[in-house]
C-alpha cells in the first residue's frame, strides 16, 4: 500500500458507500469541494469518505444526503447497502 | 429533563433511526440484549441508539441492520429517512 490509512481498504461498507456519494455527486456535476461546502463537511474529510477511508456517523450521512437532495435511503439504495 | 444527555433529543434523524430500529426489533419478537449481541454491540449502547442519543457511525448502522436481517436502505426508508 502506497500509504498508510486508518480504515481505508477494511469495508466493503464503507467503500460502497463512498463509491454511491462520488457517482451522485458527479452525476449532479458537483466538484467534491462544492459537495463539501455544501453539507458542511470538511473538503479534505469528503474525500476520504468517497475513499471508504471514513466510518461516518448518521449525522454526516445525513448532511451528504440532503447536499445531494437525496433521501438517506436513496443513497443506500444506490450504494447497494 | 430528568437525566443529563449527550445528544438525545437535539436530532430529528438520530430519533427516527432509533424508533425504527426499535420498531423493527420489536416486529421481530427480538429483545434489545438479543438484538445489541446479535449485532455486536454494547447492550448500553443500543439502549442509547434506540433513543435518539448515539451519533452512530456507519459500521454499526451496517451491524444492527444486519442483525435485523434488513438492507440499511430498508432500515433507512422505515425511519422515512
Amino acid at each position: 500500500m502506497a500509504r498508510p490509512s486508518k480504515r481505508a481498504g477494511e469495508s466493503p461498507v464503507l467503500a460502497a458507500f463512498g463509491q454511491a456519494v462520488r457517482a451522485a455527486r458527479l452525476s449532479r456535476g458537483m466538484s467534491q469541494e462544492t459537495l463539501a461546502d455544501q453539507a458542511g463537511i470538511d473538503r479534505s474529510y469528503m474525500g476520504g469518505i468517497e475513499r471508504g477511508e471514513h466510518n461516518l456517523a448518521l449525522i454526516n450521512i445525513d448532511k451528504i444526503a440532503s447536499a445531494l437532495d437525496m433521501k438517506i435511503s436513496a443513497l443506500m439504495l444506490f450504494a447497494q447497502l
